[in-house]
């Protein structure tokens, strides 16, 4: 059984949802799952379908072929099709903080995501102890302002020998560079530690308690070059009180930064997530 | 322009998909929304579609009849189509709390709700003056146990004669008779005052409190002839503590209420809600 | 019986409860609420009490003087005692919006809210009949900028004239000037419809559509001199998705205001709220 | 410096409140927190107070002492007093699932928790290399029907052994005996799967996905006879849908379990929950 899932964004028209299931059931395609989406003030028409080809010598590239030519082109779709059965190779950055590293890989040890991990990149050494209990290299790469090329060519490096598919920042303390970011567009998901768009930038548990609010956030987004500005993939909240010290609000966010990430991370693997516009579309 | 809403389920089946958008594109529908979803464990296809027809004399009435014969039948198919153009009757039912029913009022007034309120119906004639203020005729049917046959004829022939879609029951405190329930399959909305299962039938903020629950909930669902153990619609929770006394669980209760039946009402009003098997299928 | 409130913030030091309990017992009072918090960055301590009198020919006035002199003074406190007897008189300021005020007239004919509500003043003319029908005074007092000075005269006359305690800004669209802001320091409740500090000023569900924010809120707070910037009361949030539209947003955020707004008024009648360093201490 | 906890319960009177902080004013303490409760219907005082003794040679015994002579049993006081010096020693039970051993060894290793753990008991050896990695020392003591008596002693020789104070089922799937109940009373925390009182006893998420509610919970209790039924600590909720397979919602649920695990433990460390009637005071 060959299955893949298909996102497609477009401008909206008439017939383009009969369009496109035609498309596929003449292809030999037995659609399980659609969901679309019409963003109305822009007129664009998103979708997100999973099918089943039982056909003997399906082959993804040569559908994604057919699918260019023939559908594509023609309503000038941006799509991706992906085969559900590779499983994407997701890289870990991190840096000090240990709580969004254990919950990652306790949750891929668990078999709860979906994906693989090459590898694991940091600009100390203090979490490769826990790197090395769950049996994935650590790259030690430090990070000081003069090496900040050198060390991003590093990455980069390992990035392209293992074919790594996403990045994931988990409490990763430097900023990306323009260079890493063009190249994997929408593709490095990082964990701020406020409700966005409130606290923007460094400390903002320290903000936070500072501006007195009685709800703290977390919110996972995609890298782009203006800081903490990406689309966000998803949020989550805590209530706290006058009682919270700065040091409770940031062992309330713990959690909320563990949930919040491994939820997008979740979401992006699963290719429920399309952007546009610098915000998102998450499938259900 | 005429738009209607589809709701369809029946077994699942390789082409479902295609098939159904096959056919409404065949008819001159454009199709705007579409959502689906499968129960794997009982193989049940659940789909709703929005679809725009822009032909000259569309009928509504004979769409469904091509529906029924050459599709429904065909794949033994339950369905519903609702012409858009058409809002549902409510008819609500209230005894003496007034918070859903001032909230219902306040909403329907400021136009966020698609339907029309022929009349209210209570047993009890405190609430008429805010009827009044709102100019919706107000049924005062008193029900004892001697007259409980007679009042429910008296709401029967209400009911009928205004063409009543759906009936709220607005903290209505009666339970309702197996012959009104079999007129209303799945048409009747009653909020319960807990987060069900938990605290079945009367005083459950009583049982909350006896219980020392740390959180309380509210819950819709549509009425079946086991008391509160209908199809749940919506569900909505709020953080208590030892400090509050069941009078403050009763306040904080009410603010849920109001927005689970709020939500029930747009949902079922929306025809976003599938029943299927005492569960709900709720599409977004 | 008679029953007071104390409420104290004042540098913290050794021994500042039991000399505070103790000067309460000699003067025959029973203390049946105790509550506390010590802001440990400004080394503040906070202190909310209520405290039973049976003691024959007592008085508030007399207490408050003996508290002044013996206690107040000696320990710099800033300190404000009401007699629970009476009830704070709130004056509801609206605009064209009518979602808050049914909410809060509702709860205030439920008996939820302990305090009275001598009249509503708005700029406009819409929401008479909603005071009509609860029977309290309303006020059409119309702003321009011209007028504006002479409308704000109107105001605080009829504010003097009734006594009133607080004010609560329901969806009132217009910014209060820096003369009503100094007449009632933290004694002015506004509910902003968003997550403060983010998307501060006007149209903020609009800012939250297009920043694509996963969770939307809103936020009570009393109003200061800089716009959106005053000590927050309380904050309710809700969760959105790219689904909803501006219209859904605004339709959402309507509940969130309501219970927020209500929330504030509540803990501010039963005096629950400290305001210090623009932040507020609430007591449970 | 010296500090000490205090927690009493006792009938409630005129002047409690005075009459204890009075009492550890002439002991030389300071109180740096104080929070109180009153249960109406049962007419019981409950307290929590923190205090600080900076006299030479203070010793907690013999305030110990001196408290119940002079004043606990004066007023039938029940009462705990404890060194915040002093950790707590918790053990761990656990069987085949990590989420919460890992999540809770996450947070020791942190400095989030005020506790020692000084070992870990599991009926299965699988969990073994997770206690390795945290270096805390791992005792596997299989249970089965004929060992049930032999492993429970094999248990509580160790808990003496090492002078434990509390337990922590972190999701061990076996019966607490009513021997182990009664030496440890409200001293042995549980956390279950559902949203108590609903769905009570094995597998929770099969019977809250037969009833297709729309939000799933997770309780924290202490364990007494009855199963399911203890005082509840915390409580948390996660909203799910008609999309969420079974397995979703144990996945969902995993994220629950931990954190309302989590506050339990944290809340009984620091000594912040009193129980009364099977319910908890939980003081902020």
């Amino acid at each position: 059984m060959n299955k893949i899932t298909i996102l497609i964004h477009c401008k909206d028209r008439r017939n383009i949802i009969a369009t496109i299931t035609n498309f596929i059931a003449e292809k030999g395609g037995n659609i399980v799952y659609i969901d679309q989406h019409v963003d109305r003030e822009q007129n664009i028409f998103f979708m997100r379908l999973e099918s089943e080809f039982i056909v003997d010598g399906f082959s993804t590239d040569i559908f994604k072929e057919a699918f260019e030519t023939h559908l594509a082109t023609k309503f000038e779709m941006k799509w991706r099709i992906y085969s559900t059965a590779i499983k994407p190779k997701m890289a870990l950055f991190v840096s000090k903080y240990d709580h969004c590293l254990y919950d990652l890989l306790g949750r891929y040890n668990s078999g709860e995501l979906n994906l693989e991990i090459p590898f694991i990149i940091s600009n100390h050494n203090d979490l490769k102890p826990i790197a090395d209990s769950f049996n994935i290299p650590f790259y030690h790469i430090p990070v000081t302002k003069d090496t900040k090329v050198e060390a991003e060519n590093k990455q980069l490096e390992l990035l392209e020998k293992h074919q790594i598919n996403f990045i994931v920042l988990a409490r990763y303390m430097q900023i990306i560079s323009e260079k890493l970011i063009k190249k994997y567009p929408n593709k490095i998901i990082n964990i701020h530690h406020s409700f966005l768009p409130a606290f923007v930038g460094a400390k903002p548990y320290h903000s936070a308690y500072k501006r007195g609010v009685k709800i703290i956030g977390a919110t996972s987004h995609y890298v782009t070059e203006e800081l903490d500005a990406g689309p966000i993939i998803d949020q989550g909240v805590a209530r706290v009180s006058h009682t919270h010290s700065i040091e409770d609000l940031i062992a309330k966010g713990r959690d909320l930064e563990k949930i919040v990430l491994a939820n997008a991370v979740k979401l992006h693997t699963n290719r429920k997530v399309m952007v546009f516009n610098n915000k998102t579309v998450i499938f259900s």
